[in-house]
């Protein structure tokens, strides 16, 4: 399996058997997280934020620091020369005279594979439009891989806005190549989009709900999203919504022992705050396990592992 | 004296004896800065700035790469996840998986200790609210100690905004640790808190002036405190205040020849540019101490000395 | 020739032997660029950005990175202590605590000037007002060097925006050391400066133009630059300019064969797409050439190479 040099576009770009590979080689970081080390002194990430996005930014930074890498880049677009007028070719075959890898996010669906087309060295897409979020689908599959010990067999639900949150297409498809059942729960107007159900179906067991109820002691993982009030035309309607996507210890009373809850984050309150410290509770822990997956694909891009 | 894992929210946490240890290792650190060191490679501060604040930012920052170590981070709120509704707590628990160490500013009071709560890492407050700003007495003691060679036994005015100005607060507290005489010089409606005056009062002797006459040619130590328009309803008192709290040299002929005038900056106009090369002038000296300070407390905090 | 805690503010202040030297030490980087060094190890490069300019600050940073030291800095003046109403000579005196050199954009003229008189630690000037931009006329005239073998000799137009295109100016001192032949075209509003034009003049022979056609024939390089809009009173007037100075596969018929073509960057469409992949495109590597140029200088001031 080849990684040096590859762009990280689309979680659609990847088999299985690369997915695994990506999965193993991270949790080889583990300890190169804990400890730092110096397989990628000298060597440059530019980390591109055309919106902004502290925490993909910060956790790209923070793996390339624990590499022994170095980074430079920037947080909004405001600052960019895209003020110039600078258009997205331009500014990465600039860049890539910079750095050895480039992370971008962007709010336009396709400036990631488009960038990619222009530049010479690898770029990771950080989040592009509504659609892609690789890096976010790997970590949370190997969240998943190493709560449960494997992903095959599992009972997963995906709840809230399934329609614009990024994070959620991207899993949808990355869960796809495993033998899982799919659930998605969420309202009416914010259901997952047609093209993604369509790839999704005809390879696993898809259920579509608009109530979380009957679910949450179904499943073995609870994948939550933040529903966002701007995509509500009527408050009240957006109201409701909330209110009935919540999940509290009360809720959990009836959830699987083993069930753990994920979640993209930030969370606005889709989760309560009383099950931080419960049992089911793995959201934070994702969070670090964005470092060592972003470890493991800056260091197999950049040839500091095979 | 263990200093390691240990957050610095307030300056009220420390005893004499905890500042003074810090102050000796600060000056151990004078070499380590001009030279740099790999005391800390491999570890990362983050500095969470969501109040702007150039000057201790990059304070922390260079203190930590002279160290040998790695910085990520946001320099106002307006580009961190904060937009999106998320709350301190959910920050740092989600930094801490990035960062060994937490720099923070917050424009409310209790932020950093509420940060320190939640999270598993080490926070040191940069300033939070009007209230605290510890490691800037830090320095300003470590300024006096190395310019005066102690701290027992001066006379000290504290000039200026001393309602508003975080410094002013925690450096009173510290002082008051000292067997030191305090003037406190302000117009009438920006006088030292009172939660402040009480504690400090049951110490040290303490003596409130709205008139800078005939403290100059008292104290050993002059600080002076930026007084920002925007604190006065009425422009023509604030007109008023502002040209009767001016130091220039004139008013320094009355001066002590040992007198030391310290700052923490920015300056508006409360010192005339000609004060800089007298004699007195330390407030430059000061920054390059917050660098020693700050390499100081980061050091002992992760443990690289004890 | 020394170099050791030189300031960079102005290419009017080099000799031409100094800038020989400059372009022989950048082209000596060109493996260090490649591999990553050591040499500023320990050092901290602070980029005082109070205008933003992605592409400039980039490439400091890259430069400092390759040879093994920090960054600190900000990106633009909103976030500086500028904003709390600070001059220029205080923030430098501040920030030379913080780093060993500082880079530095401003959009006044002069600012880069002040900031070295009061600065103990070297600055670099990374443009000010539309005066001075001497780091870009370096790396211009290292693209120029490296592309053609020489500089004495050749032919040289200089397009678009030359009354307030900092670069241009720079460019055109820096130009008039060698023994070269000078073509300014332009529209009338926006010719080349006169206190420019009056030093040049005695130098090498100058040729004004409004007009591109005829130019592109004679010339060995062609330098274009950015026309804004804003630049312009009358929306016509700005169209009309547009369009006559945009440099396509069609003009470019009638070039020489080895005719190479700069551009300072970002572009918006002086220079057609379909240019990119032609022989006579070199714009982007101008950028790379930026990197070393400014690892030399980097290494110079800092005294790790003589």
């Amino acid at each position: 399996m080849e990684f040096k040099g590859r762009d990280i576009i689309s979680i659609k770009d990847f088999s299985r058997e690369e997915i695994d590979f990506v999965l193993k080689i991270a949790q080889a970081m583990e300890p190169v997280a804990a400890e730092g080390s110096d397989m990628l002194r000298g060597k440059i990430l530019a980390t591109l934020f055309f919106e902004p996005s502290t925490r993909t930014r910060l956790s790209f930074e923070a793996a390339m620091h624990k590499l022994g890498g170095s980074t430079i880049g920037f947080a909004e677009a405001e600052i960019a020369s895209v003020k110039k007028g600078e258009n997205i070719a331009d500014t990465v075959r600039t860049v890539e005279n910079y750095a050895d890898v480039i992370a971008m996010r962007h709010p336009l669906e396709g400036a990631a594979r488009l960038a990619a087309e222009f530049a010479r060295v690898p770029i990771i897409n950080g989040g592009s439009g509504a659609e892609e979020h690789p890096t976010q689908a790997l970590l949370d599959l190997y969240t998943i891989m190493r709560e449960k010990g494997k992903i095959d067999g599992l009972k997963i639900a995906l709840v809230g806005d399934l329609r614009y949150g990024r994070t959620v297409h991207s899993l949808a498809y990355a869960l796809s190549l495993y033998d899982i059942e799919l659930y998605l729960v969420s309202p009416g107007s914010l259901k997952m989009r047609r093209e993604v159900l369509r790839v999704i179906k005809e390879k696993i067991p898809v259920s579509e709900r608009t109530n979380l109820e009957g679910i949450v002691s179904l499943v073995d993982v609870l994948y939550m999203t933040r529903i966002q009030k701007e995509r509500f035309p009527d408050p009240a309607e957006y109201a409701k919504v909330r209110g009935s996507y919540k999940v509290d210890l009360n809720i959990l009373r009836e959830a699987k022992k083993d069930l753990i809850i994920l979640h993209p984050l930030p969370r606005v309150d889709e989760i309560a705050a009383e099950v931080d410290n419960s049992s089911h509770a793995r959201y934070f822990k994702q969070v670090w396990n964005g470092i060592v997956v972003r470890m493991a694909l800056l260091a197999l891009i950049l040839d500091a592992v095979r």
